[in-house]
């Protein structure tokens, strides 16, 4: 048996903030074998990774993207900031690759739920180091995830982009299926899934950003282990460059 | 607060099975506001969805391709049968478009857990109509689920290839965020979490192919809703091809 359960009472969170004691101060009882999924954006805030529009001056690309795209050129500068290449873009939206090498739609920059009017959130700079920051203090596996869009597929789904204590992949290859068949091509993204299913927990336009899941002992490890980076194919085995 | 728990006791399913009376065998109470995550693989097979190796002869196609992947022929055959399109090909795995739309590994035809050496999987015809004929057996809302290939992601995640009875998306577009900020382009793909999040509480070796998860009543429907073909993209907005 699974069990999801948002957080409380979590204020809105300010760089600089310590996001650790705020989320301990929710009171729900955390225990070594749970998972508490985070969505990115209090991390980022708390790690100060927000841009005011009125602080940006955007360059030649940006002026150019944005006219052809509908787009605020200070929010496409930014966009371009955090992007190492431009994969695709559609309907207002670039997809990017980001430095950590995720591609999703803006490369993870995002207005929505940012605090403040003017404000961008952006990615954390090493989600991985930031789970790995965070499960000591809280003593628990830690995923944080952000929402993607999917090739060939309608609607966003949460994806793991840092987690620690948490095996983010499960491979099957080389075991047995039910027939006593070898099982080819079985890996299983445990810790997207894992975010995708505490964005069942919360509702987008209420405070609660962090979900405790409980029963996910088999995929809970003993330290921090390879963390999210894992899940990012190579650019090299990219199909679809 | 969301609870999943794995049906126990399901038989080996063969064609013509009653699935739906199977299900219900297992004892598990299902409210109305419940959602079942059903495998498709049972589905397929209820369905008759199986072919057996020695009944295929392939083509010319199906034998350059084998050939060039270091595939069954065979096997290749089948998958082309299912395939509207080739839409890469990489490393044993031909990622097709299937008759539904859908863009998966190997046109969704999978021989793990498929009952016996020489037989493969086939995707139910219509999964959405599985789904909606098992609904008002089940008295439910269902989700049929495979796990798909993600872009630029490494492992598998579940998503919904069928449901009846739950909202398959949850569009945020045009209603405040927490700073009273016009959401944009924030369309959750519930179905695909909810199949996501149901893997999670099943094995893959053990046979545990349904899943049921409380606590979801803000997406069950009334009726059997649009469906999961909804959540395929229309060819002609493929950024992909």
């Amino acid at each position: 048996v699974i069990e999801l359960e948002p957080l409380r009472g979590l204020p809105e969170i300010r760089p600089g903030d310590d996001l650790a004691a705020l989320l301990s101060a929710c009171g729900a009882e955390l225990l070594p074998t749970d998972v508490l999924v985070i969505a990115h954006k209090v991390v980022s805030k708390a790690e100060g990774r927000v841009v005011r529009l009125a602080d940006v001056t955007p360059g030649a690309r940006a002026l150019e993207l944005a006219a052809e795209h509908g787009k605020d050129p200070r929010a496409v500068e930014v966009i371009l900031g955090e992007a190492t290449e431009l994969v695709r873009a559609d309907a207002g939206r670039l997809i990017c690759r980001t430095r950590h090498g995720f591609v999703c739609a803006n490369a993870g920059v995002d207005a929505s739920n940012a605090g403040a009017a003017d404000t961008l959130v952006l990615l954390p700079l090493d989600p991985d180091a930031s789970a790995r920051a965070l499960r000591p203090r809280l003593g628990c596996a830690i995923v944080i995830a952000d929402s993607f869009g999917r090739a060939w597929r309608k609607g966003q789904s949460e994806v793991a982009i840092g987690c620690a204590g948490l095996a983010p992949l499960r491979d099957y290859r080389g075991e047995p299926d039910l027939d006593g068949r070898e099982m080819r091509a079985s890996v299983v993204a445990i810790a997207d899934e894992v975010a995708a299913a505490a964005d069942l927990a919360r509702g987008k336009t209420s405070r609660e950003p962090a979900v405790r899941i409980r029963g996910l002992e088999q995929y809970v490890l003993p330290d921090d282990g390879p963390g999210a980076a894992t899940l990012v194919r190579a650019w090299a085995d990219d199909l679809f460059r």
